[in-house]
C-alpha cells in the first residue's frame, strides 16, 4: 500500500526548519530525539537560524526603508527577542511584563513601542517615565496621556492607531473596519490632532494601523498600509506631521493541514511601492511582525504516554496538550482541523493508520488530531508540532490542572541550550497565601 | 423609560450570593466595592458561605449514603479546598500540582483519588509510593501501574473507569458514549478484571464513570449512573468486587445568559433511589462535583479603564479580560452569549445603553459582552462576573500578553484574606534563562 502524500503545509515547514528527508526531525542540525532525550518531554525548540533566516526574507522583500518591528506578545522568550534583535528588530509590547522581556533581551526603553486598548493609568505612568513611545487607541487613553505626562512634567511621544471604515478582508481575524475597541475611527482623528498640538506635554510621532492577524491575502495588508498613507497625506496637507508611519502586519503563517501561504514577494512589491510613493524626508517606515518571524522557527515536542482502542479507533495520549499549546487543539478556530504534527522519527513519511491524539486534560476538547493517519505509532514515540514558535505557551491556560511548565530550548549554531526550566508540582501553590 | 428585566440566571446568582436588592454586589457581607479598594483589580473573590450552603445543598438531597469529591481542577485554591474539606468534601486530582494543593488544604494522600487519561510513569511511581486510589482510563495504563507497583513493591489501589456504549445526552461535552480517550470501554472490562485479580500488586476497589460537564438534564447524569450500577452487578455476580462506585457529576452551573439551571432535587431523587438499590455492606458511593460546589461561590471583578464611540458603539476597555477569565469570554463555547456580568454598583438593575466590553489583549476575542444593556457606565466604574468561582484564573491563558495575574481573596465569616498574591511585571521573566 502506497502513502499518501504528507500535507503541504508540513513539508514547507520542514523544508524551512532545513530537516532533511531521510532523517529524523532535525531542528538547525540537531536532533529532535537528541533534544528530548537531554530536555525531557513535554519541551518547546526555537531555533536561531530560522529567526534570522525569517528576518532577512522580510527585509529582502520589503526593501531597505523599512523598519521590522518584533510583537513580543507572540513569543515573550528572552534569548528569541535577543536573537531578533540582534538581526535588527525593534519591538512592541503590550504590557509592562512585556517590557520587563524587551529590556531584558538589550531594548532600549526609548526605542519601545507600547500598544493596546486597555493600557491602565499605572501602565501610562511607568511608559511616560520610561519614554516608551505610545500608540494611542482612544480621545479617553489620550486625555489621561495628557494629564499623566503633564503631571509628571514629562512629554509623551504618542502614535495614533487609526480604525479605517474600510474591512480589510482575508484576516482570520478582523481589529478594524467596523465598531471596534482597536484604534481611533478615521473621521475622529482631526479633531485629536489639533488637541495634540495645542498640548504641551505631547508629541505626536507618527501613526499606526493594524487590522488582523493571520491574514493570507497579501492584497488585503496592503491596502490598510495604502489607506493609512493616503489618510495621512491629508492631515499632513492640513499641518500635521506624522513621521513615522506603522503599516501593520498579520501575515499569515500556516498553522493547520490546509492552510495557504503568505506571498511575501507581492507583498514586499506593493508595500515597497507604497513606502516609495509616500516617502518624505524624516519619514519612517515600520512593518510588525510576531507569529511570521517566529512560528516556523518553533517546534513542540510531546511522547506518546498510553495507546488503547475504544470503540474502533486507536486513542493516543501524550504528555503534552491543549495546556501548553491551545493553539494546536484548535482553541480559537470553529472548525477543527489538524495542526502541523508529524512523527519525529519520519517526519516526512505519511502514517497509514488512524490515530486520535489527546493530552491528559479531562476534556475532550484537549485533542491535535482526530483520526489522522499518521499511525502506527511506537510506545512512547516522539512527536511533534511544527510551526510552534508563536502563540504557543503563553496563549494556553498552563495552569489549567496544574501540570508542569514544559521546558524551552534555544538552538543556535548546533548548540542547544535551556531556555526556560521546566516546572514543578508545587508551582501550584506558587503565589498562593496558603 | 422602564428599565428591561434582568436575566434570571444573573438573579439566581445573586440571590445566591446574598447580595441584597437595593445595595452594591455583597459577597458574605463584605462590599465589592470595598474588596476593590482594598485589593485592586482585577481580582477573584471566593465566599466561604457559599461554598458551605453548596455542599449542604448537594448532601441534603442526596442523602446519607453519598460522599462527596471535590474535582480540584475547577479551582486549585488552597483556602477553597480547604474549606471544603472542612465542610466534608473528599478530593480528586488529575496532576502531581494538583496533589500538592490537595495536601496543603489537609487532604490525607490515602484519600487522594488521581484520575486522568495521560498519567505518565513519573505520575504513576509518585502516586503508588504515596498510596493514591488510581482511576485507570486504559489497558495500557493498567500494565503499566502493574508494572510500577511490582517494581516498587508495593500495591496499587485501583477503580476502573468505564466507558459506556449509550450516549449520555443533554451534557455540553460529552467524553463518553463512543470511542473515547477517557475510561475502558465497557466490554473491555470484563477481561481487565480477571487481569487484575491475577496481579498481586494490583487491588481493585472500585469503578467510575464520568460521562461529561454542564449537563443541565439530571436524567442523563442518572442514566450514566444507573449504567454503571447494572454493569457493576454483572460484573460482581462474576465474581469481581468493587466496593467504591464513583457515579460521576457534571451537574451544570449557569455560565451564561439564558442558561438553564440544574435540577438538583430530581438528581438527588433519582440517584438516592439507585444507591438504595444497588446498596450492600461495603459498598461507598461517590459523586464528584467540581463546578457545581465553586462556581456560585467565586466573583470576578475588573474595572472600566477607558470608554469611547466607535462606529456608532460604546467600546469599553476593562482591566481583567481573557487572560484572567477565558470563559466569561466565550473560550471553548461555539455561539457567543453574555456572561453572568453585573455593575457592582447596581447588580440588581439592568442598564438602558448597550456597551460593548473588551479587555486589554490585542485580539477581538478578548471581549466579556457585545452590545449587552448594562451601561451607561461610569469612568472607572467596578464590574462583576458572577459565578467565577470555577474554571477561572487557571482555565485562562494567564500569561497571554505578560500582564500580572490578579489577587484571590477568600471572604469567610465577613472577614475577607488575601489568598493568593498580584502577580508583577517580573513574572514574565520568570523560569527564563536569559
Amino acid at each position: 500500500m502506497s502513502e499518501p502524500p504528507i500535507d503541504p503545509a508540513v513539508a514547507a515547514a520542514l523544508r524551512e526548519l532545513g530537516s532533511p528527508d531521510g532523517t529524523g526531525l532535525c531542528i538547525d542540525g540537531v536532533a529532535a530525539s537528541t533534544l528530548a532525550a537531554t530536555f525531557g518531554t513535554p519541551l518547546y525548540v526555537f531555533s536561531a537560524a530560522v529567526l534570522r533566516r525569517r528576518v532577512a526574507a522580510v527585509k529582502a522583500a520589503l526593501g531597505p526603508r523599512v523598519e521590522l518591528l518584533w510583537s513580543v506578545k507572540a513569543n515573550p522568550s528572552v534569548p528569541v527577542t535577543r536573537c531578533l534583535r540582534e538581526a535588527g528588530t525593534g519591538i512592541e509590547i503590550a504590557s509592562l511584563g512585556e517590557l520587563q522581556v524587551a529590556l531584558a533581551a538589550g531594548h532600549d526603553a526609548a526605542a519601545v513601542r507600547f500598544a493596546g486598548p486597555g493600557k491602565t493609568d499605572a501602565e501610562l505612568q511607568v511608559a511616560i517615565e520610561q519614554d516608551l513611545c505610545l500608540h494611542v487607541e482612544s480621545a479617553d487613553e489620550l486625555a489621561a496621556i495628557d494629564r499623566l505626562a503633564t503631571s509628571a512634567g514629562r512629554t509623551a511621544r504618542l502614535a495614533l492607531r487609526v480604525n479605517f471604515a474600510a474591512e480589510v478582508q482575508g484576516s482570520r481575524l478582523r481589529m478594524g473596519g467596523r465598531s471596534s475597541r482597536f484604534g481611533i475611527d478615521q473621521e475622529q482623528v482631526p479633531a485629536l490632532l489639533q488637541q495634540i498640538a495645542a498640548r504641551p506635554a505631547l508629541r505626536l510621532v507618527g501613526a499606526h494601523v493594524y487590522g488582523g492577524t493571520q491574514c493570507f491575502d497579501a492584497n488585503a495588508c496592503v491596502r490598510q498600509a495604502a489607506a493609512l498613507c493616503a489618510a495621512v497625506r491629508g492631515w499632513e496637507a492640513n499641518g500635521a506631521r506624522l513621521d513615522e508611519l506603522d503599516l501593520g502586519g498579520g501575515f499569515g503563517v500556516a498553522a493547520f493541514h490546509g492552510d495557504g501561504s503568505f506571498d511575501l514577494a507581492a507583498a514586499g512589491r506593493e508595500l515597497s511601492a507604497l513606502m516609495h510613493e509616500y516617502d518624505r524626508p524624516g519619514r519612517r517606515w515600520f512593518v510588525e511582525l510576531g507569529r511570521f518571524l517566529a512560528a516556523p522557527a518553533g517546534v513542540y515536542l510531546t511522547r506518546v504516554v498510553r495507546q488503547k482502542q475504544s470503540g474502533g479507533l486507536t486513542q493516543v495520549a501524550v504528555d503534552g496538550g491543549l495546556h501548553q499549546h491551545a493553539a494546536a487543539a484548535g482553541v480559537g478556530t470553529i472548525v477543527r482541523r489538524p495542526p502541523l504534527l508529524v512523527r519525529a522519527a519520519a517526519p516526512w513519511a505519511a502514517g497509514t493508520t488512524a490515530v486520535t491524539i489527546g493530552g491528559p486534560l479531562c476534556t475532550p476538547q484537549d485533542q491535535f488530531a482526530d483520526r489522522l493517519p499518521l499511525g502506527p505509532l511506537a510506545a512512547g514515540e516522539l512527536l511533534a508540532v511544527l510551526h510552534a514558535g508563536a502563540y504557543g505557551l503563553t496563549f494556553s491556560p498552563h495552569s489549567f490542572l496544574s501540570h508542569a511548565t514544559p521546558v524551552e530550548v534555544f538552538v543556535d549554531d548546533g548548540e542547544a541550550r535551556l531556555a526556560r526550566h521546566r516546572g514543578t508540582p508545587a508551582d501550584a501553590l506558587r503565589g498562593q497565601v496558603r
